[in-house]
Order: structure tokens, then C-alpha cells, then sequence
């Protein structure tokens, strides 16, 4: 948080909480902490249906706004309430004017072209135990899984990147963020981020396998990432810090 | 244990309860399970302290047997009590001549070189946070942990080979097992064993952090096998089933 803060140009943010069903008081506790970090003007984005998307009140919450902020929840919420909506164009918009679009937990995986919305945690990969869906597409190329090493989701990340390696996966532990800049990111925060490449990767039966089977698969490239290291998204390297 | 119980040659197996504080009932559960799979002679082997473990009663249980099993509990109790002591040599010999020796949980970290003795799960590993001690060293230049995908394990066993690339380290899910035949193995069980392979690691952060900074390791090689898969230890290859 202390970092978007930081990132923010005008001491203005908006705190999406879409993804949540309940956002009562959302609002107060992210007012008080970007509050302590300068931010003064935390105005709250809120949809309850798809409809409401579309209202002219809700867009002008985005006017003159160049950082937005998801906070937690379901990341389907998100994408299915605002998902090609005037919100999400108005979102891509600030993002490609330089301005700053982070979240957190479900506000982070949903910034990948395709999300992982469901999947074992604390288990190895089953076939067909995992569920992924459209997300809103800032970031092409990458899946993005978040409470990375408290929940025990390697085994998911390598079930997600294996149906397609064109996707890098990115996975993000709690108290870590990735801040993006162009194909470039580097790693804040106390815990790791795990990048799993399946470029390389030689054989997999995810094609063949029964749904309960669990995943085989060679020659994965993983690298782990601590607070200061950075990443090339093109190259798809470890890199100076940008 | 079906298939241990299908490789032990005679009917007869020594179980070695050795991990536990208080093995009291281990002989009567397992004697149960391996006697439904045809095995009828189990006997138990337990030393109090290093000092039986050279009394002559101790040894005389592993004559006439070619078959091991290590239960689960502690690995250090394993082999601060049986470390080179006849006991151990014993089951060198048994292992050596083509008999079987097994083990669950801390029986199976036990069998290799160095051994995984406490670690953080479900957390990325910490430079500091990590304690290896000698095993029985049955198999050379692997480190073995288990309870894997269910405890989160993967950060602890990527922070035990980023200390030395010439250990290759093999994550074992519960319900999974790996049954070694010289240098191959082959998977049996529900889950997966991953192998994590550091040598062509390009960085590491482990020789200069501080205790509490996250791991950083660029390009590590993930292998994740499953039921009929087989790896080749000593080309650190997955293989054609043996």
C-alpha cells in the first residue's frame, strides 16, 4: 500500500470493491490506511449488479482519476460485473495513460488475461480440479495467483500453465506485490513471487489424463523472486532492477 | 505398502518404529495392514537409546530378513539413535544384497544422504530458516521431504538445494511413493513427487541474505511425476518406466 501511494499522482484514488459481496466498511479501513500515507481523497467504486455498471454516476467516479485499487474478494465478481462494461474500458484507459490499477488478492489475479478463479490448494494438480476464467486483461500472456506460499498453490499454478505455456504464471505470496511497468516488474513486499515457465516443458499428460489423475509433467522453469529483484515480461528472465 | 509388502521376499518383515516417542500400538496397526497383504511375520524393532541399539537382542531381529520399514515420527531420532551403530550398518547390508528397505513420512526422509529436519510450511523459505542434518545416506546426492504438496513444502525443499546444486531434491505427496531400484525409481500412489534440480541455477541470494530475507533463485528445473512415471538419478532424467 505504502508503495501505491507512492505511485499516486494526485493524492486521489479509487478503491474498487467489486469483488466483494459485502464491502460495508471497506471504505473506512482503506481511508484510514492510504489516509496515513497521504492519501487523501479515497473515493469508493462499488457495483451490485451489471446494470449499474453502465450508470453514468458510477463512470464519473473514474473521471478525473488516474489510480484505481482492487481490494479482495471473488474475482469472478469482478469481471462478470464490469467485464466489458464502460467501467472496464474507463479502467484500461487509466492504465494506458500511465496512471496506477493494482489490487490486492482477488484484485490481483483478476488483472491477468485469463485468471485462476478455482483450484486445490495444499494439493498436488488434478486434471480436472481447477477453474479459470477470463480477466480483465491488463496484463497479456500471464495467470496470476496470489496467497502463494500460505495456501500451497504450486501444484495449481503448474495445472494452469500446463493447459497452455504460452502463459507464464506468476505466483505472489501475502505481504508481496508485483508493480508492473511496462514488460517490466519488480518485487516488493516480505514473501516471494514463484514465476513458472512452461516453455521449455518436454512431456505432460494433462491432455490424456483421467480428471482425478494427477499431473505429470517435465521441465518446468521456476524462478523465485525476493524484495528488489525484477522480471522481464517479454523475455520472460530474471532481470536488473528497472 | 502393497507394494512394499509384494517386494518382501519372505513374509517376513522388521518394522522399525524407531521415529516414534511412544510406539505403543505400532505393531498391532501395521501387523493388521501388512497382514491383509500376505506379510505375517512383522516384528518390531525399537531401541530406548543408542546404547541398545548395539545389544545383541537388537541385531538378531534384522537376521534372516530382507525386508525394512521405517515408520513415521522423527528423523532425528532415527539417527541419533541408530546412526553407525550395528543397527545401521546392518541395514546397509540388507539394502546392498537387494532386500527392501522402506519408510513413510520421516522413514522416507531418513533414507537419503542429507535430510530435511525442520522447515517452514506453507511459507516461502527464509535464508535462515531451514535445518538439515546427516540421514543414513542409503541413497546419495538427494534430499528427500514429504507430506509435500499437503504441507506446502516446495519453498523449503527449493531452499535446501539452492545450498548445494549436487542434491537433487524429491518432494513426496502423501498416499505416493517412490520405490528405488539402483539408480531408477518409479512413482506408485495418488499423488505426485516433484523433483527440483539446481544445477543449472544462474543465481541465488542464499550465501549473502539475512536470516529472515526471502530466497531468490533463478532457474531451477521442476519435474512433477505421477503414478507409472520413472526418473533416472543418475542422469536426473524422468525415464521410460524401469
Amino acid at each position: 500500500m505504502k508503495e501505491v501511494a507512492s505511485l499516486v499522482p494526485n493524492g486521489r484514488l479509487v478503491l474498487a470493491t467489486i469483488a466483494s459481496h459485502e464491502p460495508d466498511g471497506y471504505l473506512e479501513k482503506y481511508q484510514k490506511s492510504f489516509g496515513e500515507l497521504g492519501i487523501k481523497d479515497v473515493i469508493e467504486l462499488y457495483v451490485n449488479d451489471r446494470l449499474e455498471a453502465a450508470h453514468e454516476k458510477k463512470i464519473s467516479a473514474l473521471a478525473d482519476v488516474s489510480a484505481v485499487f482492487f481490494s479482495g474478494g471473488d474475482q469472478l465478481r469482478i469481471t462478470s460485473q464490469i467485464g466489458d462494461t464502460p467501467i472496464d474500458e474507463r479502467v484500461h484507459e487509466i492504465y494506458e495513460a500511465g496512471g496506477i490499477v493494482a489490487g490486492t488478492s482477488a484484485g490481483a489475479s483478476v488483472m491477468s488475461e485469463t485468471m485462476m478463479v478455482r483450484g486445490p490448494n495444499a494439493a498436488s494438480f488434478r486434471i480436472g480440479h481447477i477453474r479459470m476464467a477470463p480477466g480483465l486483461g491488463l496484463l497479456p500472456n500471464v495467470i496470476i495467483d496470489q496467497h502463494f506460499a500460505e495456501r500451497g498453490r504450486i501444484g495449481r499454478l503448474i495445472g494452469a500453465v500446463s493447459q497452455n505455456p504460452r502463459v507464464l504464471g506468476i505466483g505472489i505470496d501475502e505481504d508481496t506485490a508485483i508493480v508492473v511497468k511496462g514488460e517490466m516488474f519488480k518485487v516488493i513486499g516480505s514473501g516471494a513471487v514463484y514465476l513458472v515457465d512452461a516453455a521449455g516443458v518436454t512431456h505432460s499428460n494433462i491432455a490424456e489424463g483421467e480428471p482425478d489423475a494427477a499431473l505429470s509433467i517435465h521441465d518446468l522453469r521456476v524462478h523465485v523472486l525476493s524484495s528488489g529483484d525484477a522480471f522481464d515480461l517479454g523475455k520472460r528472465r530474471p532481470a536488473g532492477v528497472p
